[in-house]
């Protein structure tokens, strides 16, 4: 049994590997190891001691469960890491963490964390891209109902409605790049002021940040961010983004795979959306399960700027504390979500048969607005169904030469 | 490692305990189980079958990882443990689950755990509201400042102080206990018409229906609730009322803990508070984790209202799934929290030497009250301190009153 | 222009007539005239005053304008609008408000919004409820698809789905009454001991207060509740229960409204539902309002929790203040959300030959269900659509006598 | 009486100036009034007709009451809007809104009344900017305590807190600017084809599209945004983030401002902070407004994230609706609040001797550090308190050099 096992969220496995607990105790011991690595290579701690540590790690790690249950008495499971981590050390345990604070460690690992969760999701949606500028070229002239407020409209494409998804998804992947090359190492000492840094380094203080944050590959903020939370509500917001467009997908398919529209359907696969009861069932399982995320991804977001408003003197009192399971529950979403999304849009079928036989037999409606606007310009408007897929397919192209053209 | 091991949150082991995947399992095999034994009883599944499926499970449990795992095909975790009892009962298999469907089963399973968070709760607030009320006695007469929008305003008592606390405990307390009264089964197989019950029975299908939930110690609801969720908003709502009241006074703990208020202070505990840097710090770790669940549960309340407004059909599409780990993590907040809280007001330390410095001398201001009503009524009110005090303490008795007479 | 109108919540009239600015400012003039009164009564202010603020004000009422804007000062309106009442009390001014604080008569005038906004929903909801009813009736047998997770499961009847709703809404019937009929007034003075109470009545503090919550009709706490919110949260919880049930009924008609289901349909009202382009569109627009409500109400009430999490002192420095318009919003959206509600089940119209034309198309899959059944338990299950039928019939009967035996 | 009268929200009216229904209205008028100059300019429509609309309507304004009233019939304000519109224009009224949807001008409104929010809020937070980097150089050598979970932590300096705020306004500000720079007009028509574009202009839609939008002064979108909503949540996010850095500060203000800290405190205004019943008070009624706009502010955000992820079809059933009134109060509260947040700062008033004297009084704790990292790392530390103001001012240095060099 690990700490990876989600009962009541089902698919979310690929998330808890990156952003589960396991994940959080390794990003929390890469940033101590490297604290000391940096020390070491400055002079002041033994040069070895980061190997030491490393290898002493390697065979035999820290235990997770004990260090979440010790973490309890100081309100932080970086107490308790750094004692087995001063443990291991020995007699050079004190060069372990000094001149850190916890937070320091804490939030500079939810960062590492976040960029292994940004770039899964920025993977899985550039598959999911591809696949998608597929549909929308495929389907550039597949005439269907166009749909507003449940009602039928004007005539679309399916080509412009995947256009739409592929614009969202390339709009997300391009946020979360911006963000994941912004992530801030978190580096203050112990109330933001970076004193112990200087104390440590007998004045060259910023060049051990500096090269802790190089380590970790983090970007150097200029300021110490311990109550100034933009950091994390930014990540906050992107994931909530990408989910929220990825909600947006899942509930087009969930309504156009219903059996009286039956205009798409997800893939089939073996074993997958069937019923406890009903045999002949083909539940349209990964489309609910990306809706069922992306319905509590936007108050978690809200959560993290009410812990943002809640910060108070150097470090906050229980808002800070807040966030992390917060922000790794938007994190566990976001991942697993961009990976069933991707299978979805992958395997999604389109039945073009059924779009055109709906659009023919809704003709007449779909064509009140051009007959409305003839009467209203006085234009000939003979050619008005194909003014509309003219117009869909200008769109669709100038979608997929963005999506083709800027990879 | 298990899986109630949860790195960021410090002090879950309770809430996980009692609300984690493994009780979550379990709950979901009584269920199972408890329905094989039903359907033994009334002569339509072997006799034995129910004692059998609880023997084999005692000699080797359900997978939790299996089975988690799994659930990514169907969408919901019952479907793979369904396979995995049915297997056990070999060729009594069929008779596993006959009539019912995923849905009855997770429903009743989240609230047979439910129940065992509000009990939980329940008793811990039990204990909470002796430790309050051994406060409001002792601290009847205990002068203190009155503070509104964060400044002085009038005399009270801390007695009247905790008198607060103690009501909201009681009112959380009567709340819990009646939601806790009144969880239903959830009884309707495949679109909620208990057909299948009828069909599996022989027609007596509400016996059937109503012997499992006694089995369970569920209530018996008129209609099933598949897609009317109040039951489920419903412990959203008391478990986010309770947070909020725990959350009130750990907010108030720590206001009046800060040095320069040093009127209360945790209590002491061997390694608790400490800082990874500042030996001598004492933090108010438990108030702050309190705050920390506090201001998550709201939220998630508010996720589950959502949930109930996006219920569609005879189930729905993902509003049904977004509402289960939602639900879970409130019950583990509340579980913590209430842990966590009793054990906070059980050891709060008083200080009523610097109450009294206080109050005595903000005495100018703190009178400016008595002194305009005074003015404005003609009244002589020389008593005016007392009559402050006379009155809070009368609010104090009324509140250990009502606890001490309700018990 | 008033401040009833809403450019962006169409259909929000009722709920601004009711729980709008004017409705609050007259209830906050309602509670402190109703003070005056007392005291007049109790032989402490001038008898005659109340009658004469009364007159004054029927003569020139207060501006709502003047108040709001003056109200920025003190961060609450009842400062400006003391000092404009005490003003046309000339010489008797010094007996407006005495003894009160601000919070006493915002607390209090919530409440009465509340109790006004709670008997328009109940209201509204019985004419709902007595609406739904008669399709449950009307549609006893009238068979359709079962659905779930979007797709076809076993048939059921409309009656049942009516019935559902017609369930939850009763429910939310009585725990509006129930809320409704324990709304506290707020009676504490400057810092909740009820001191200035006990001060201006010569020590009868508290028979002061009971006559002023007997004036305004609201229920006598044992302790005043400046702190301690739970009366808010529990109308904000039980508003967005409300919402929440006409939340999923508008979801269920968006579903079964839409052209390729057509299995129900609003009713028609001149002008109603149209488009500004296409003038064959017959929009579902009071579902579509509701729905629009639905979704915004769980955060609200979400953070009205927050608000008490955060409370603190004997005033909240601002948690206080973020739950005026928090609670005002959800009140507007509840009571307009109830009146489109119930227009919208009174004139929905249900077409029970596609109902029938669907199920039949669809029985080869429907009946999936029953045959695994016959199969599994042997049974002979020839009579399985009927057996889908009576079951069916059974509950929405159950849900029919309960709404016409507890009326 | 008008409608940015808003009784329940003291401090609103330079928000509802900004974003209140009148406003909306304009921006409604103005997106009508332009497509048409847009029309007559490109020779469709008669060159005079713009001139003539605003003539007439600057004679007789459009009445916000009767539109708004009227717009429960088509669930938009839209629909009366362009009844009033075509009325006006006579026997040209067809000319009105020819092409466009409902949605091509809400939306696009909705981005013209977000360019003058951003716009005020960038103003404000400018002004804010400037004073806070007044105090950053005026406290470069003011010590005072560092606080961490409540509790004394090491020295810092006022400077340093204020680098902090000064950081996050002028993050703020390159976000909003940012953000304001790229909202886009909103023009696809009826189901987002733009396909009446192009039969309107007879072909060269996409060009009227583009005049439009510069006449708008928006930016050209390659796709319409109907269902595809991150702009609106991009605006939400940001609105959010801004939000919570003015509560940060407010909330580290309330901390300080307490009687008991008294380290700052609200700059002085004539009949501000006044309380209705105790004389002697100074409420920080600044600092509490802009907490109780900042702890509604995140669930806002969240809400436009869910209504983006239910999105669907052409144009959404009650998700788009939802976000209107969503949008708007996250609008007022943040012009609001950044016109109180300028008011706080400018006017904050500083205590160096009281920061002074507590960080003597405590500097036996705030050392413990420092001693303790000299007998870590083995360095002499005698000159430590100098180190941590030190660090302190090389990073307010930073913050302030940031803030100068960057206008």
């Amino acid at each position: 049994m690990t700490s990876d096992t989600h009962l009541l969220e089902p698919g979310s496995a690929p998330g808890y590997a990156v952003a589960g607990d396991p994940a959080v105790l390794a990003a929390l011991v890469r940033a101590e190891v490297a604290w000391v690595d940096v020390l070491g290579r400055a002079g002041i701690a033994p040069a070895g001691l980061g190997a030491a540590l490393r290898s002493s790690l390697q065979a035999s790690p820290v235990d997770l469960a004990s260090v979440a249950g010790r973490g309890a008495d100081g309100g932080n499971p970086v107490i308790p890491l750094v004692a087995d981590l001063r443990e291991r050390a020995g007699s050079d345990g004190r060069w372990v963490h000094v001149g850190l604070t916890s937070q320091d460690v804490l939030d500079s690992a939810l960062m590492l964390v976040a960029r292994d969760v940004l770039e899964l999701v920025a993977d899985e949606l550039t598959a999911a891209g591809d696949a998608l500028a597929g549909l929308v070229e495929a389907h550039r002239g597949t005439v269907m109902v166009g749909r507003t407020l449940t009602q039928h409209a004007v005539p679309i494409t399916f080509g412009l409605k995947a256009a739409q998804w592929l614009t969202s998804v390339q709009d997300g992947l391009e946020e979360i790049r911006a963000v994941r090359a912004g992530l801030p190492v978190q580096a203050g000492g112990a109330a933001g002021t970076r004193a112990a840094y200087h104390l440590v380094a007998g004045g060259a203080g910023e060049e051990l940040g500096r090269a802790w944050a190089e380590e970790l590959r983090l970007t150097w903020p200029d300021l110490p961010w311990h109550t100034r939370r933009r950091p994390v509500t930014r990540v906050g917001d992107v994931l909530a983004a990408v989910l929220s467009t990825l909600g947006h997908l899942a509930t087009d398919v969930l309504s156009l795979a219903r059996p009286e529209v039956a205009e798409v359907a997800e893939g089939r696969a073996e074993g997958r959306g069937g019923s406890s009861t009903m045999p002949h069932k083909r539940n349209p399982v990964l489309s609910v399960l990306v809706r069922s995320a992306a319905v509590q991804a936007g108050p978690l977001a809200g959560v993290l700027h009410q812990c943002a408003a809640l910060a108070v003197d150097e470090r906050s009192d229980g808002a800070w504390h807040a966030e992390w399971p917060t922000l790794q529950r938007l994190m566990v979403l976001a991942a697993s979500t961009a990976v069933t999304s991707r299978e979805l849009v992958t395997g999604l079928q389109v039945d073009v048969a059924a779009m055109s036989a709906r659009a023919d037999a809704a003709a007449e409606a779909l064509l009140s607005e051009p007959r409305g606007l003839a009467a209203r310009t006085g234009r000939d408007t003979d050619d008005d169904v194909s003014s509309y897929l003219g117009s869909a397919a200008a769109l669709a192209d100038s979608a997929v030469g963005r999506w083709r053209g800027d990879r």
